[in-house]
C-alpha cells in the first residue's frame, strides 16, 4: 500500500542516504551517522536570503514522508484503509489522474478549476461539462467535482457523492477548500471506495509556495500515482512545515473562526457597494454582476487585483484582504469605482 | 514552447494569484498590490522552526519561473531552440518520461540508477539493460544513459551521443553529476534534436530537499512533460534559491576545484587502505573489493553509512566526507573494520 512508509523502511534501501533504514539496521550512532552514502555535495550553495536549515540540504527521509503522511491521514479523518500519498501540490496530482484512471468517459461539474478539464482533455478523453451532479449523463465512467466548489463554493453532502460513486468507474473529488467545512468531506467515507480526494495545504493553510497537497483514497489508482511521483515526492521543507501544520488542531480551529469572520466582513463590505453575493466559502466571495468586467479593470487601476471570469464574464471572485488595511483600502477602491460606474450610467448630453 | 514563460505572462491568467500580469496590463501601483484573486488564506501557518519569508506563503510567479528556467539555459550553455522545463526534482521526470515518449523499445546503459529501468518497466515497455552504448541491440527506440553515469562514473563523448540519437527515436540522458564536467554534456547540442537531458540541483549544488531539477532539449517531449506538471511545478524556495545558484559562475568555478581536490582526498584514503578505486566522480568514488558487504557492515557498525548494490555486490560507493573531522573518522573507522577483516582470514585454530 502507498501509505506504508514506515514499514517500508525495513526494507533494503534503493537509493542513498537512507539513514532511516541504517539507524534500523544498526542503531543510531552515539556520534551521529557520518553519511557517505550518497552523491551529494556536503558544502551546499548557500540560501542567500536566509540562515540554511537541513531542509534544503537534505534528502527528505522515508520516515519524515511516513510521519506526514500519518499527519494527513489524522487531519482529515481519513480511514485506516485509504491510500494516502503526499503529492508536490495538487496540481500536479490533477494533472496525473487522467493517467492512472480507469477508462471512459469524464463528466465534470463545473464551472470549477480550468485544469481539470484541461487534464482529462490532454489525456484524450471524452470530456463533458454539466452544470450539477444529477445532470451527470448515464455513460459517465468518471466524475469530477469540487467540494466545496471553487469559484461558487457549492457543496454536495458526502451521501450524495458515495451514491454517485455506486454508479461510476471512479469518482474524482477536489477538496482543496474542504478544511473549512470537514464535515462536507468524502475523506471519512474513503473505506476501499472507488473514489479520490485531492487536498491541499495552499488554501486553508496559506501555503501554496511549499508546493504540498495529497491524494487519498481507492488504493488501485492512489498506487499507481505514487508510482509516477517517486521517491522523493515533496520538499524537506514540506516534510517539516507540513507535518507540523497538520498536527496542530487548535490551530486549525482558531484560523476556522478567524476565516468565518473576515468571509462575513468581506461580504458586507461587497453587500454595501451593492454587490450580489452569488457564492464563496470562508476563504473567498463571489459576486455576480453585469459590470463584473469594468469593477475588475477599476479595481486593477487602484492596486486591488481580483480573479476575473471569462465564463460566465458577470463572475469576480474576491479573497480576504489580510487585515484592516487591506479591508480599508478595498473599501476606497470598490467606492470610488461604484460611484463612476453610476456617473457613467447618468444620461449626459455629450454622449451616445 | 515550455519556455517561453516570460511571454506566456502577456495572455489573460487561467487563475487567481498572477500580479505579473496584473503589474503588465496595469503597471505597478504605488501602494503594491492588493491581492485579492486567489483563495489563499493570508494568515498562513507559521513556521513553527523559523521566520516566515514568501517562498512558502506566495503563490510561485510566473515571471519567477521564466526567471528561473533563463538561469538553468544559461547554466547549461542550453540552445535558444531547446525547450526547457524545471521539475520538483529529476527524480519525478524519470518517472514521466516514458509517459510522454516515443514508442518502442528501451534500452538502459547499467548498471546505472535504478528508477530509470523501474519507470519504463511499469509503463509496460520492452526494457534491456546494456553493458555499454556499442551494446544497444538495432531495434532499440530509445536509450537512456547516465552521463557521468551513477555509479561507476563512466562518461561518453556527447559526439557519440549525438551519432546514437540519430539512430533512435529518443535519446535521455541523465546528467545529474555533469556540473563537475560540463564538457561531457549534450546540453549545447540539443539544437532540435531527438535527445533530452535531465539536469539536478541535488548533487552539485548540495540541494536534494529543495526539489528541483530541470528537463531540457526536444520540444515534443519536453513540452508534454511540462503538460503534465502544471502550472506551478516548483516551490518558492526553488524559484528563490535555485534562481541564485544557476547565476553564480564564480560558486560553481570555486566549488568544481573544491570537489576535485576532495575527492582526489577521499580516493588517498581508501587506496591507503588498500581498497581498489573502480570509477566515480568528483562526488563519490566507487570501490570494488570482495569484501565490500563486509566493509559496508563494519563501517556501518561504526555510524559510517555508505551505499551497497546488490549487483555487484563487490560495489561499494563513498560520498565526500564534509570536513576534515569526516574523514578522520572515515579513516580510523576503514582502519579498524580492515585490521578485523585481516584477523579474520588468518587461520585460527578455534574457529572452522
Amino acid at each position: 500500500m502507498a501509505d506504508s512508509g514506515a514499514l517500508r523502511t525495513t526494507t533494503a534501501p534503493r537509493h542513498g542516504g537512507d539513514l532511516d533504514y541504517a539507524t534500523r539496521a544498526y542503531g543510531a550512532p552515539e556520534a551521529g551517522w557520518l553519511d557517505l552514502s550518497t552523491g551529494v555535495n556536503p558544502d551546499a550553495f548557500p540560501d542567500p536570503d536566509r540562515a540554511r536549515t537541513d531542509d534544503d540540504t537534505g534528502l527528505p527521509g522515508r520516515n519524515a514522508l511516513a510521519r506526514l503522511v500519518e499527519a494527513a491521514r489524522a487531519a482529515h479523518e481519513l480511514p485506516g484503509t485509504a491510500s494516502v500519498i503526499a503529492t508536490p501540490g495538487s496540481e500536479i496530482a490533477v494533472r496525473l489522474l487522467p493517467l492512472v484512471a480507469p477508462p471512459g468517459k469524464v463528466a465534470i461539474v463545473g464551472p470549477t478549476y480550468p485544469s481539470h478539464a484541461e487534464a482529462w482533455t490532454n489525456a484524450g478523453r471524452d470530456v463533458v461539462t454539466v452544470a450539477a451532479l444529477d445532470a451527470v449523463p448515464a455513460d459517465a465512467a468518471i466524475v469530477v467535482i469540487g467540494n466545496p466548489n471553487n469559484p461558487d463554493g457549492r457543496t454536495v453532502a458526502p451521501q450524495q457523492l458515495v451514491e454517485r460513486a455506486a454508479r461510476l468507474a471512479l469518482l474524482v473529488v477536489d477538496e482543496a477548500f474542504a478544511d473549512l467545512t470537514p464535515e462536507v468531506s468524502l475523506a471519512p467515507h474513503l473505506d476501499g471506495r472507488n473514489a479520490v480526494i485531492l487536498r491541499s495545504l495552499g488554501k486553508f493553510y496559506g501555503l501554496p509556495g511549499l508546493r504540498l497537497g495529497f491524494a487519498a483514497g481507492w488504493a488501485p489508482v492512489i498506487d499507481r500515482l505514487a508510482a509516477l511521483l517517486g521517491d522523493w515526492p515533496v520538499s524537506g521543507a514540506a516534510l517539516r512545515v507540513g507535518t507540523a501544520a497538520l498536527a496542530d488542531p487548535a490551530w486549525r480551529q482558531e484560523t476556522r473562526r478567524r476565516l468565518t469572520r473576515d468571509a462575513a466582513r468581506l461580504r458586507q463590505v461587497l453587500a454595501a457597494h451593492g454587490l450580489a453575493v452569488a457564492g464563496g466559502t470562508d476563504l473567498f466571495v463571489l459576486i455576480d454582476d453585469p459590470d463584473a468586467s469594468a469593477l475588475h479593470r477599476g479595481l486593477a487601476e487602484r492596486g486591488v487585483w481580483t480573479r476575473a471570469f471569462s465564463e460566465p464574464p458577470t463572475w469576480l471572485r474576491f479573497g480576504l484582504p489580510g487585515d484592516d488595511a487591506g479591508f480599508a483600502r478595498l473599501d476606497g477602491a470598490l467606492g470610488e469605482v461604484r460611484a463612476l460606474a453610476l456617473s457613467d450610467r447618468r444620461p449626459a448630453g455629450g454622449r451616445r
